[in-house]
């Protein structure tokens, strides 16, 4: 499983207080905790207002990269800054992201064709995100085009299908697991990802709908998520599924995820 | 989700000491405890010396009927022992368990034939527990052989395809959850149960295997299993895998059941 650490995110209080605040340290500090926790990707998102989006998003990769050998994910919903902020990352990373929607993917395709750097792909275009498995698998057919005009190889996308809220869904999450699968059949090499937390809006107990929707979309071919790998009970659900789902021999990963303190332990 | 609470097992030492002891109040409690968690069977197993089963059984079964009127689960080894203790029930409840193994089912399925009893059957026979999947589908096939022969319907089996525990095996569960989609592609009105818990043993943190387990059995067709009711993480676990599955239009049944108690709150 890739784990793209979810906690630098300027759309969490606190850490919308320590870039407000220019606190270094605290930001330092989720970097760290993360890498440590196991994340292969260090999510960098900074939700503030556009004029100062392209300078706080380089405080905070600098920041991740004082600490961490850990590639940054460039998290930003315009893809200029995406494009803006390669520049700023040590190694190749992860930009999240692009979709069919305006000109990202033709902004951020050229600038990685070339490269070892990865790509978060959603599923949606100018109409939207579409409501039917259909209409997001033709999206996805377009993204692959694309992909393939740029030489981009499918081991370096990450698919996010765009799971929505199960609180106002009929048919729950059927419908994107019939999609996770059919890509996965089209390019195996190819990630799916998602986050773990958007389905349980509005609901009571939210970790136990985000954990029971991560078991059912691995077990359809997720292999990557935006996810808080500082939590033990999530991590070690994701060892424990993977060893169901027959990736691990023996639970030789998952005894030894739990023998490193990845999960288990009370801190 | 058909729920088969657990808690009266001999096997389980605080329970053996109640039976040794006769701590009638000890008994009642896991009964009343289990029903008002949402049990829809309270399972009752001796674990004691054959000579003593039947009036243990006995004494378990009138303690239970005492406090609820949650149907019993006969759970014994010996089918003899089930088939005798029917009678101590005062309504239909589970027979748990027969299989192909020596003359279980014989003596097992005339008595039930006109009755509503429902019953658990394991996919193993005289030769042991197969290690293929066809070998337990062709276990299968000859148990429901005999359902037909004596007019049981599917409804009123509880097909249990014995998970191993996980640390031994190669591919994980993906061979029982294939048996368990065949089975229900078969008959789609069967149920499929298990313990959710003997594919833990040996491994750490053993909730969190269970866990992931029932969510991924559940996305193949498992609907009834063995487990502690009165365990809110995996109660709400089930009724989050249910929404997510399609099967709670709205999160309606799983916003009720979180406002009755049934989980999120700490007692």
């Amino acid at each position: 499983m890739i784990i793209i650490g979810e906690k630098i995110n300027g759309a969490i209080p606190s850490v919308a207080k320590a870039i407000a605040g220019k606190d270094a340290e605290f930001i330092k500090n989720l970097a760290k905790i993360q890498s440590e926790a196991g994340a292969n990707f260090i999510d960098v998102c900074a939700s503030v207002e556009d004029s100062l989006e392209l300078e706080t998003i380089k405080w905070l990769i600098d920041l991740v990269q004082e600490v961490t050998d850990t590639p940054i994910s460039i998290d930003s919903p315009n893809a200029r800054i995406c494009a803006e902020a390669i520049k700023f990352c040590n190694k190749p990373g992860l930009i999240n992201s692009v979709s069919m929607e305006g000109d990202k993917i033709e902004l951020v395709f050229p600038l990685i064709a070339e490269t070892k750097w990865e790509c978060a792909a959603l599923l949606c275009d100018d109409t939207g995100i579409p409501q039917t498995g259909e209409k997001r698998l033709e999206v996805f057919a377009e993204i692959m085009k694309k992909a393939k005009e740029y030489n981009i190889a499918p081991s370096r996308i990450h698919i996010d299908p765009l799971v929505q809220m199960l609180c106002t869904s009929e048919n729950g999450i059927l419908t994107i697991m019939d999609v996770i699968k059919e890509i996965k059949k089209q390019y195996p090499d190819i990630h799916v990802t998602g986050g773990a937390s958007n389905i349980s809006f509005n609901l009571p107990v939210r970790k136990l709908v985000n954990q029971a929707f991560i078991v059912l979309s691995m077990s359809s071919g997720m292999d990557s998520a935006i996810l808080d790998p500082t939590n033990k009970d999530l991590m070690g659900m994701l060892y424990a599924t993977e060893a169901l789902l027959g990736m691990d021999e023996y639970c030789m990963e998952y005894i030894g995820a739990y023998r490193e303190g990845k999960f288990g332990v009370k801190k």
